[in-house]
């Protein structure tokens, strides 16, 4: 099983490391970090380095690409080698998977056009620029695009793709090897709990409030 | 404030990536993947490659250190001058952090004597014979020294961590910016939940076994 991650100069690292962690795991599950222009790319907070060891030509027909989100999204969707790349996977993958903003790369690609759909929660309202119903949810199936909201909800995605491709045992034992027993000091990781005036400073923050 | 994050060959990626992605985006941080030979560092599960971009004599004393596990720690825990460099830089560090089999790293090198402490729940036997009384616990906090459990409690540690460096809103704006709010498929995460069966396999397929 071919596993394609697809990261780019300013991506954030926890989106694409978090389902890493979780599919990587999987039995017969080969992972690739795949990019335009294979090498090193800087993570968007700027003091991470991770390698892409292989060009998207080289891997054109993976049966699972996750695309993660980040500050370089924004580039990376307008990267048309990248785009086309996304559009040919998707035809013959078995699931196509974006986290966080990443999921604005497949909207650009065309992927998400008819679907339901979520993304990080400040980027939200532009998915239905792209042709999806936007939903505030951890994450969400439709048909064999999954996408999953802000960072850390890739753990949850890939744990739920991981019960869809292996079965539930296969799940539980990836989980419980990761020690995946969350405990947030905070209810703060919604924008439907935590504090208003922390939410509204991040809204007046964000770059996609415009795209709204 | 100055964050050394030490990487080495088979770490595990998410005990790395988890506390960065928090610490990271604390106001004046500056993070350092740091190891004995500068490089790229290939994760345990074997097709992720971070790099090490500072060398620990270029970085004797950071104000926060952070060790990882991983299939490798076993060979980290007999690196001299890794082993060196933590104790020296725990000498003057404000905070000395592990995640999962970190803890036995941070063990041989002295500093958990005396001290309660976690580790992955399959690791937390071998923790008394570095003198430390071992915590069923997800985040442990003795004095300056912050143990966390398996791989994905490094996230859980890092929030707390932010927590007690910049205060609770900026913690809390951490979280919400990666929308951490977790909704795992299943209550599988800790072996006193998850099906007895799977505790069990995964217990006698450990290398930690004979150490209990």
């Amino acid at each position: 099983m071919r596993i394609a991650i697809v990261i780019f100069d300013r991506f954030t690292a926890l989106d694409a490391v978090g389902p890493y962690e979780v599919l990587s795991r999987l039995p017969d599950a080969r992972v690739s970090f795949v990019a335009t222009e294979p090498g090193p790319k800087v993570a968007d907070t700027g003091w991470l380095t991770m390698v892409a060891d292989t060009a998207l030509d080289d891997l054109p027909s993976p049966n699972i690409l996750v695309v993660p989100g980040g500050v370089g999204q924004d580039e990376a969707m307008h990267d048309d080698k990248l785009l086309d790349w996304v559009r040919t996977a998707h035809r013959t993958s078995t699931w196509t998977a974006s986290v966080c903003t990443g999921a604005l790369i497949l909207g650009a690609a065309g992927v998400l056009n008819g679907r339901r759909a979520t993304s990080h929660w400040l980027a939200l309202d532009v998915l239905p620029e792209y042709g999806a119903q936007q939903a505030l949810e951890r994450v969400v199936f439709d048909g064999k695009v999954v996408t999953g909201a802000g960072v850390t909800a890739g753990i949850d995605l890939a744990l739920r793709l991981a019960a869809r491709i292996a079965g539930d045992e296969v799940a539980q034992t990836i989980q419980l090897s990761m020690e995946y027993d969350p405990q947030p000091p905070f209810d703060a990781g919604s924008p439907t709990r935590a504090p208003e005036s922390i939410v509204a400073r991040l809204r007046s923050a964000s770059r996609f409030l415009r795209s709204g």
